[in-house]
């Protein structure tokens, strides 16, 4: 697991965040998710769209933009997208994933899989789900559960044990379609904010 | 962040999983817990007692037994331990934290913070607060608070905006009396399990 050098691929605008090979391999029948007509990453139902990893170009796809509808993105320099990316690769376990709309070249939905390694459990993996939008003007088309669906797949895929997600109250039934479920007497996710970080 | 190549230092029992100077930077008095007496992660109240990085040799220290008061562990060998210590500590991101009595050298607490890199708030970091325990015969002495409230700080020192936690329903009041609150509206931990990984 993303341990691998980027070698030749480094800085190349085509490189992706990990091998596009995987999503090739997920089975869409063994999730609970309807899907009316059937979409899968791999056939999304439109020729006009792919289902793929994070690419180093897609600064230029307007992937920022479409985080924006999501929460404040700030101002990102093309130097910083390209030193996050550069660092989440190297770390290794950074699945962000994305729909694009080939036409237009632009991207139109995305959600991000990180794995945790842990010692519990026989040193497991777990998976969450973070950063999950789809633009407003595509909205209601099934892309919402094409890319979660999506990313499930994969954190069980790459051998996770468990997948586990934060939502607001009106998201919880949308995420019960998929399969994710609320734990009675343990489903409480708390938070600590910084006023302001060190540095 | 955890880019640092480990050089000399790998492999030997004495390394740890993070540079431990960073914990003397921590500065309790920013934290809204009660502590009675006063302690710290530099000054833990007792001579016999240290907060530091996990060690690569913890594997001989009771830390795999600590785990297990937590939950299931699993017969992990020393080579699946030490593998997944470097792996952790080759991706950055991996704050394992524990007390040790160094009377009987054997680790009698434990935290785990990790550092999610993110695109959203301007390329920002978040943190996650995993893995909590403290022995049984050492309960109710303030070291749950101290583990996690050294965790905590450190999540700050490191720049995280926020630092995340799921939790039982129990332990809710346990965590706010540290600075932790439910988000109204938005504090729901959901989760998807998958009954036989692939690999
Ligand atoms: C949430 C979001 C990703 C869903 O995308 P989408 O493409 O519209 O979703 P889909 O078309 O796949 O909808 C799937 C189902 O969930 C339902 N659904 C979607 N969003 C919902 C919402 N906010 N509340 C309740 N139900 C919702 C749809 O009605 C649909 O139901 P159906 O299958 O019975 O017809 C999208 O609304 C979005 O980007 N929102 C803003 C960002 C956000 O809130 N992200 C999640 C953070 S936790
Ligand atoms: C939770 C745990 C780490 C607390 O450790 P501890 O050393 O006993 O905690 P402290 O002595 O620092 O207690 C701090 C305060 O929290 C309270 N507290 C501790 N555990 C509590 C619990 N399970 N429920 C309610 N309150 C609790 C204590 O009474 C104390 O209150 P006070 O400051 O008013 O006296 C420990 O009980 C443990 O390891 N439990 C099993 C593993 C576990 O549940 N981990 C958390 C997973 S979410």
């Amino acid at each position: 697991m993303g341990m691998e050098k980027n070698g030749n691929a480094e800085g190349k605008l085509s490189e992706y965040l990990y091998p596009p090979e995987i999503l090739k391999r997920l089975d869409f029948s063994k999730s609970p998710a309807k899907f009316h007509p059937k979409i899968s990453a791999v056939d999304p139902g439109e020729d006009w769209m792919v289902v793929r990893p994070l690419q180093r170009s897609d600064y230029d796809k307007g992937f920022l933009q479409l985080l924006s509808q999501l929460t404040s993105v700030g101002n990102i320099t093309r130097k910083q997208y390209d030193d996050r990316f550069t660092k989440m690769k190297h770390s290794g376990g950074y699945y962000v994933t994305v729909i694009e709309d080939t036409r237009i070249n632009k991207l139109i939905g995305a959600a991000t899989l990180t794995i945790e390694q842990k010692f519990i459990h026989n040193c497991s993996l777990r998976g969450r789900l973070e950063d999950v939008v789809v633009n407003d003007t595509y909205r209601g088309k099934q892309l919402g559960k094409l890319i979660v669906v999506t990313v499930s797949l994969l954190a069980q895929e790459l051998g996770c044990y468990k997948m586990s997600l934060d939502c607001k109250d009106k998201l919880i039934k949308f995420y019960e379609t998929l399969g994710y479920k609320m734990e009675p007497g343990n489903s409480n996710a708390m938070n600590m904010r910084y006023v302001k970080p060190l540095y």
